[in-house]
């Protein structure tokens, strides 16, 4: 039995693109229920411009106010070194940075070119440093770039040892838009796994194009034991308006249970969760599908 | 490079079960584009009673009417013997028999014990006889059943012999209702190739818990070469109302052709197709991504 471990992305991942805002105490109360579930980690929130991102404007209080489970690492996502002061302040376990694979993405994304984005890493490690809390690097566009389509793995492996070498403690590697399919995703895992040896990998997917789950599996195949998804599968990128968007929580525990695969997530409670979904935003168009078509063991009367 | 056979359900196993009725006009229409689309089958009707399946009341016009690609091999699915006359007078190139390895699923979709559906296919097999017309033989329910749940995989085995002693010339495993996952794909894969040789298997997966595609990647690397689809995903089973159906065909071949497989299949074309859907069907949620995503390949301007 492979123990794979579950970090749930919703609050930040998911809540950042929502039309309406999730009101501040709604948020604290789900992240609050999320780490009762068993999941690895919950990237609460991001400490990044109110006006760049109003819906996450309440970062301090998000992160001040959750009830903090030892087994849970709370993970907010930080641009700059602002951001990092900020999250240092507010005694996060772990900071999340991005940048992308693709030049281009990345200017798009965050206003910078590699250089910039690597020099603002090394400002931003040497604030964390002596904190305690854990830095994570993640490689955007990892599997592909809308703009600029194909990206070299050789080109996402510097990225990695850049980071490594700055001392981060984790790598992710993101499939922002939805781009990998199974063989890439095999082959890049067992690339990065043989580069970085005991770093914890993360692999962060959206189903974009609906290769979302086959690409766990075959990700899984190569060596991967962590990844990333939303409940409901709630999030997604502005260009592909109506896909579905990050990988669906509920959706790939249930897949993992049923493979044999250990999770300690508690799916049952999961479900639930998403089943508030809509009435949490407003909206009924939730992407996963266990929550509509119930579990494989859900068995109907004759 | 493998090649991997598509095989088109949507005018038989999606239109079945639509709210509205497709005018017989314009399912010929698709099934005429869907012939030059580089599909290996089409099935394209069910010879049932008009009663129980109202939307394919039309069953001799479509075949009698659509143009005869010889490439493609176009599939009538029976359930008796008046249903095989009627295929054998309309001149189908194949006929598909279906019986469920669950007994209960068996009696709630064909109202036989299983001793009944065998012994119809008996009949139907000698009346079949010397008119050259192939014959496949479908195992619904292989991977689970929604009223018994787990199947017994030697069960499955079991009817695939009875299939094979009575002259059938290939097999299909049905996922029917979405319950497959790729650990017991890859393993019953396995199993029933060691089983029937050089006998074509085909897999007909749904998407109703996400695994489709999944499913496809272990199945392929289990040695399956051949896949049942439908156009958007259309179709699915009654149990689940609101989630996905069928695996989706644009979506399947997008994937395939993402991981370097072969398959023929004209992938533009099919999307095309497939955007017509919402007009033709009178409905907005048709489940596939790539219409709403794009490919991969369609890159954004900056």
């Amino acid at each position: 039995m492979s123990f794979i471990h579950i970090q749930e992305v919703i609050p930040r991942d998911g809540f950042q693109i929502e039309r309406n805002f999730v009101p501040t105490d709604k948020k604290i109360n789900l992240i609050n229920e999320l780490s009762d579930c068993g999941l690895s980690k919950i990237e609460v929130t991001s400490f990044v411009s109110p006006k760049a991102v109003p819906n996450l404007k309440d970062a301090e209080e998000v992160v001040t106010s959750i009830k903090r489970n030892p087994d849970v690492t709370n993970v907010a996502l930080i641009a700059n070194v602002r951001g990092a002061e900020r999250a240092i302040a507010a005694h996060i376990d772990e900071i999340n940075l991005v940048m992308s694979a693709s030049a281009t993405h990345n200017k798009k994304n965050v206003n910078r070119t590699h250089e910039e984005s690597l020099a603002g890493f090394n400002e931003i490690m040497s604030r964390v440093h002596g904190t305690g809390i854990k830095v994570n690097g993640s490689v955007a566009t990892s599997f592909g770039c809308p703009f600029e389509g194909e990206i070299a793995e050789n080109a996402v492996q510097h990225f990695i040892d850049k980071y490594i070498s700055m001392g981060m403690d984790s790598i992710t590697l993101a499939d922002t838009t939805g781009m990998a399919n199974p063989v890439q995703v095999k082959r890049l895992v067992e690339k990065v796994i043989d580069q970085i040896g005991d770093v914890p990998l993360t692999l962060h997917f959206h189903n974009t194009r609906g290769m979302g789950l086959a690409n766990v599996v075959a990700a899984i195949e190569a060596g991967a034991t962590r990844f990333d998804s939303s409940l409901g599968g709630i999030g997604g990128c502005p260009f592909a308006p109506g896909a579905t968007g990050n990988l669906c929580t509920e959706d790939l525990v249930h897949m993992l249970h049923e493979m044999g695969l250990e999770t300690k997530v508690n799916l049952d409670k999961l479900i639930e969760l998403s089943k508030g979904l809509p009435e949490l935003l407003g909206r009924n168009d939730i992407p996963g599908q266990i929550v509509k078509a119930g579990k494989v063991t859900d068995l109907h009367k004759t």
